[in-house]
């Protein structure tokens, strides 16, 4: 049987931090072509992807409507064993997701850059989310707390989930699928020479 | 046999980029602290550390001085089979490192965020770094060229070298070793309220 996977998705101005990059209509599309890519890789992972949207959202995968905030709709859904992966995971390739899904243990995390928690397998019944603040703190606490010791992940393309200027410089380097090629579209590139060592972005605007 | 692997060290003025958090003294101790951590691991991992340092440093493995530039160090001294392993790899774990080495594959590569290239295991005699930029499209290019196929590790503790401010923020998350004490003891801390999702940096003064 397939692991069923939720996937929130924020559907009502999506990745506002990218508002110096791109205008409202783009942000648009770049999230959905990045939820495109993120369920794509869970089915090819073997998973079953829910699209748990706070708005209605045209997609292939079944999507679930709940206007409240993360922790709230995610709580509400979580039936283990399940898994919670985030539609901004567009570096997420089915190899990293069948890692996450295939590690052992009564829950099993994969910490995104900056304390949050992209991806979460849940098979202990008393495990809830709180995605407030550094959450990957917060869900190994909660973990410990029912007596799970929580499994980490320990990924690159799971822990890069794209909200950022900086982080469009990992897709454009790493980046695969619908997402990336969106990317390239908007003529968005990197500058090689910006920085000492990490790279900037270029946006050509001609 | 243990892998030989180099660890470049900038022992001048080393992290700069963290000056607006540390005195220069205070960088120095915690690039140490760091340089520590790394060759502990690589050890742990059953590899055999050596520090490639830009000037003198005291340490408990070998250490080789050259001034010059990252690149054209370590390829003086790039003897295949042979690792490179950043210094400020400061959540590298014994674990990671043992993916990075058990890594089938002529060229191995763990990128780091921003398009560095934060470890290597070379085992192709032709192969030979390009640090400069975006050195992860360098080093997959250059691996192509002599007809191997690079072979990429996919670790979130790899690809944080710790550099900038923010790095500091994973550090405290998830470091476990003598670079995350020192950061406890210099009292830096995360704030969780600072940022939507990812947490900031907080540092007592007091």
């Amino acid at each position: 049987m397939s692991l069923d996977v939720l996937v929130p998705f924020a559907a009502t101005e999506p990745k506002t931090r990218l508002e110096g990059v791109f205008g409202p209509e783009e942000r648009a599309e770049f999230a959905r072509a990045m939820l495109r890519d993120v369920c794509a890789a869970i089915a090819a992972a073997g998973g079953s992807p829910t699209v748990l949207s706070t708005a209605e959202v045209e997609s292939r995968w079944p999507v679930v409507v709940d206007e409240r905030p993360l922790t709230a709709a995610v709580n509400a859904r979580l039936e283990p064993p399940m898994a919670v992966v985030m539609s901004d995971l567009a570096l997420a390739t089915p190899e990293a997701l069948s890692r996450l899904f295939d590690a052992d243990g009564a829950v099993v995390v994969a910490p995104g850059l900056g304390g949050g928690t992209n991806a979460l397998v849940v098979r202990h019944p008393e495990f809830y989310t709180d995605y407030h603040g550094a959450s990957i703190e917060d869900h190994r606490r909660i973990a410990e707390e029912i007596g799970a010791d929580p499994t980490v992940v320990d990924s690159f393309r799971l822990a890069v989930d794209v909200d950022e200027p900086d982080d469009l410089v990992e897709l454009t380097l790493h980046g695969e699928g619908a997402a990336a090629a969106w990317l390239e579209g908007a003529a968005v590139g990197v500058d090689p020479d910006r920085g000492e060592k990490r790279v900037g972005l270029d946006r050509d605007r001609s």
